[in-house]
């Protein structure tokens, strides 16, 4: 049967990208090596004129990077046994945990010790951990009682990856655009600061020690996710593996599993041993596959007992949607589209059949507890978001986020971390009011938003209708966005897709960050500007976030490789290439000794001349 | 030779759009018939309980089209004689031209009498218009006169498309999220008041009396346009005549023919005598291969023959870089990445070599003369447009765009119709600038913007980077949006670049519309919508901007013709259908004779239990 397939070393993408090499950075305070991607860059040629041979070194280019020791050949990788547990001794070192002997949900128990399930099963399950009675082991916890964990200090080091060089050079050419004139350091103790304010979170299960922390906050570079997980129509475990892995090599910050189909216990614990990034889920999804579909069986009991069966495995979010209240529900009676969220549907049918409000919602601070004891974030559900533009910002859409903004004062009394989900399907001119309400009625806890999209004419297209939408609410201060595929309301998403929504996502958030004035975030754009202006395509290629695609387009009409140092391509030829035409101007007046500006301004009837008789020495190539 | 190849009936693309029907709406001031586009829609089956049949009809949704008579399977078109010149007798009725004995151009006249050529001439060359002797026939100078044109009423009428139906039955569902609670009507003299203005041009040479007329005006929908064009590497007049009806297919309002490689000329005719869209060019290019590449060799008069020769073929607007002055230059030597507007830096050039102003702007009333005697419009060309991030809204460019402004108002002196290009690169904030000073600058002349690219780091995707900030600067009113396709940076766009840049833009362009709140502009996102929620698979397929994707993408994983009725899809499976237990939920409230507000609302603890029991009937499925 497809979905018995099992992940093998052969099934996983672990080629490092080109002229890249994994370094590792170390902490100053503890003993951590932060991972990040390094691109070494091409000499620049100082003049194009024959015999002049002067060059200009090209400093690398340091960029942050999500693929996880995959892309690092050095890094023994057995995808059967998992990833290694970077952070097992951080966890340990604190003191504040106890091992079970076993996971301590009943389901997990059966799931465990079914010998049919034994062709499927992770063959190294770890014992769980847990908190030690009476303590919190949030990163918020640790963060209001004035600690800096490894975490910490490796997310300030992370989102500083350029940061040095650039505080040495001084600003970089024309980074006043940017709004940075002075780039701030990110430090540990502003990390601290952000996520004890809950102005920031770090999805950090202490039960998923192999991944490499990160922040989630908008004071911090906006991040992404990539849904993946099977459904009952399709799909197999080893797919679903992969499809984790290479969502992380394009750039996935976190990965949520949304798996509704079979074998969900087992395809997630697969999922979290090989996954470098937070994992997120929606537990209600399980939840619902347990009482066979039918939402109105659904019980706190049966929803606590899969709580703690993910929490032990390691999940690092949960989608809670305890903002549908029972009062909300005929708030949707006249949409278009009513409800559309999964989790909110099913809260909803759960609600209407038994006349009371959710165990979500009366079971709040037991979920907390639950919570507290693993460190699994808070993603709260927006489980009323609209589903096409004529429902975007409606009643039911706001009233639950006043609703959301409660839970969240909730959450934090328990030094829960938190964020916040949003929509869905929003036009243009009404996205910004649903950061603006957020952001008050939430107390400025990390918003994290579906697209918006912004309109709902392209099926097919969706991950560019969303990407628009993306990039305006990663601008306006969401701090994560979840990725929409080409196959949004159409399909399960294949390996494809998964990386179509990635880049478009990563380019909805970089663009977001450029906006914010990010410190650092131009470095890169600028590097592969000048590449480009340069002629150095391979440089080009692999500055870009997708260097496969940015190659096999250029070699569609140039394949030789005389032509990734040609000074044109195919799209203009050699005649109008005004990239060289810039070229032969500066070269022009710098053989004669002159800046441009002098050039002109000094008047040069006849050096015109002499320039239109020397001016073309490229265009006979 | 590839370039010879010519176009044939089987390599034009002429299916018509699924469940679609062209249809014709007759003038009421001039004998004209509109073309549109009518897309049938599927019954609601109003309830989803068995036995219930009651069934609601769904009015067909009528859009904008402008694929001309491709799609139309009752117009005979045979593409070596070119489209039927529907706008042929409104021209010759207004008494203002004179045909000519042939082309007046000396270049033009060797093409013609060049029997080398003869294999790729297109067969029915007619004889050129021109104005009579001190007559001027740009739709600028007849609005001016207070005539509507039939163009003009054309217009009308096409951008009204569905207003007659939302007017007679009231604002529609949720509308008022549009900021249109009372649609406005675009009359003929709105129209002519526009244009009048300068606000509006309609781009409509008495040479290309083929084209179903358009406009472009920020009180008008969105626009966009695609280019195409072979290069010295590659491409074939067969080939360019097919991208051409292939980007009017999925949406291009208008088409620019950026040929710089051989049989420039021939090529132009091909497309033009098959385009029913206006055509732009950048002469400058075809006059650079004149005088083999070489700048400083350009003169004004080979250009002006040029100008010439490209007015009697039929070209609808040209672009002109007369804005780039010799004293701008200089500002562009510490840029980044230079002057990368080919024409800017072809004429930067010829300005250094002659140390003098160019010939675009020492002669620009002598080019205001050639294109009132022929209608072409002035797109006034941003030579100096930023390149990437760093290089935006410098200087350089708001130089030349205040310039620009200067020469709106000598081209409006003419009654020459005018739009001014704009950039290129810049980061999401620094976008609502370039369309503030565009509009203060040049007098409301309609923006024409390339995207804008909002990242310099994904080549690859920068349609994808481009569509972000053509979506923005569309909403702040740019009224025609130049396409990007993946290939940008990369190489020369191929036949399925051209669609994805074109369905990218329409995306940006319609959000654009939504955003401003164009009148009747959500009335298919709420059909697709309604479509979606009611599962009506075909109607959701036929009624998005790319049917044949979006139906692919489905099947991909559920290709039984019974899964086009199916209540659910691979997405999430049966069971965890959002969209399906809303419906339920609805469904059951009915049944008992309830709205869900009462549902709730009289408290329904009994309700209650019989839902649970019977509430599950589509989940057996």
């Amino acid at each position: 049967m497809k979905e018995d397939q099992l992940p093998s070393a052969g099934s996983i993408s672990r080629e490092p990208f080109p002229n890249s090499k994994k370094i590792y950075v170390d902490g100053e305070i503890h003993d951590i090596k932060v991972a990040m991607r390094e691109i070494k860059l091409a000499d620049t040629q100082m003049s194009l004129t024959e015999g002049d041979a002067a060059i200009q070194k090209n400093q690398s280019v340091v960029v942050y990077d999500t693929s996880g020791p995959y892309t690092d050949p050095s890094v023994d990788i057995d995808v059967k046994a998992g990833l290694p547990k970077i952070r097992e001794q951080w966890i340990l070192d604190r003191g504040d945990v106890e091992e079970l002997d076993e996971i301590s949900s009943d389901f997990g128990k059966e799931r465990l010790h079914n010998s049919d399930l034994d062709h499927l099963r992770f063959e190294y399950i770890k014992k769980p951990l847990r908190a030690l009675p009476g303590q919190n082991v949030s990163q918020m916890h640790y963060a209001r009682k004035g600690i800096i964990t490894p975490e910490m200090e490796y997310i300030a080091i992370r989102e500083n990856q350029e940061m040095d060089k650039i505080r040495e050079k001084g600003v970089e050419h024309a980074g006043e655009n940017f709004g940075a004139s002075t780039p701030k350091k990110i430090t540990p103790e502003f990390v601290r600061e952000e996520v004890a304010r809950g102005r920031a979170i770090i999805p950090s299960n202490i039960n998923h020690p192999e991944i490499e922390p990160m922040i989630i906050g908008r004071n911090f570079l906006v991040k992404i996710n990539a849904n993946i997980g099977n459904s009952a129509v399709t799909s197999s475990i080893e797919e679903e593996v992969e499809k984790a892995v290479w969502a992380c090599r394009w750039g996935a910050d976190t990965v949520m599993d949304l798996s509704t189909g079979k074998n969900i216990h087992e395809t997630r614990e697969w999922i979290i041993r090989n996954s470098p990034v937070p994992i997120g889920t929606v537990p209600i999804y399980q939840a619902l596959e347990k009482v066979n579909g039918k939402a109105e069986d659904l019980t706190w009991e049966l929803f606590r007992d899969t709580l703690i069966e993910q929490a032990e495995q390691g999940v690092d979010y949960f989608t809670i949607h305890a903002g549908v209240l029972l009062r909300y529900v005929p708030m949707t009676a006249n949409r278009l589209t009513g409800i559309v969220s999964r989790g909110g549907a099913i809260m909803a049918k759960w609600c209407l059949a038994h006349h009371k409000e959710s165990f979500l919602y009366t079971h709040f601070e037991d979920i907390c507890e639950i919570m507290k004891a693993y460190d699994v974030s808070f993603s709260l559900g927006d489980g009323l978001r609209p589903g096409c533009l004529a429902d975007a910002n409606d009643e039911a859409q706001f009233a639950e986020l006043d609703t959301l903004g409660e839970l969240t004062k909730i959450a934090w009394k328990h030094d829960i971390q938190t964020i916040i989900e949003g929509p869905g399907h929003v036009p243009m001119h009404m996205i910004k009011e649903n950061m603006d309400r957020q952001l008050e009625a939430c107390g400025e806890a990390p918003f994290y938003t579906l697209g918006p999209l912004t309109t709902d004419i392209a099926p097919g297209y969706d991950h560019i209708t969303s990407g628009i939408g993306a990039a305006m609410i990663g601008w306006y201060g969401t701090a994560m966005l979840c990725y929409v595929t080409p196959k949004e309301h159409l399909g399960l998403p294949n390996k494809e897709d998964v990386k179509e929504g990635v880049i478009t996502y990563k380019i909805a958030a970089h663009a977001a960050d450029l906006a914010k004035g990010h410190p650092g975030a131009y470095h890169r754009d600028n590097a592969l500007s000048k590449a480009r202006f340069e002629f150095r395509w391979q440089d080009q290629f692999n500055l870009s976030l997708d260097p496969d695609t940015a190659r096999e387009y250029h070699d569609e009409t140039l394949p030789a490789e005389g032509a990734k140092v040609a000074h044109f391509c195919s799209m203009c030829g050699p005649h109008f290439c005004s990239m060289k035409i810039t070229q032969e101007v500066r070269e022009y007046a710098k053989k004669n000794k002159l800046s441009e500006q002098d050039a002109v301004a000094e008047g040069m009837e006849e050096k015109a001349k002499e320039f239109s008789k020397e001016g073309e020495i490229y265009i006979k190539q």
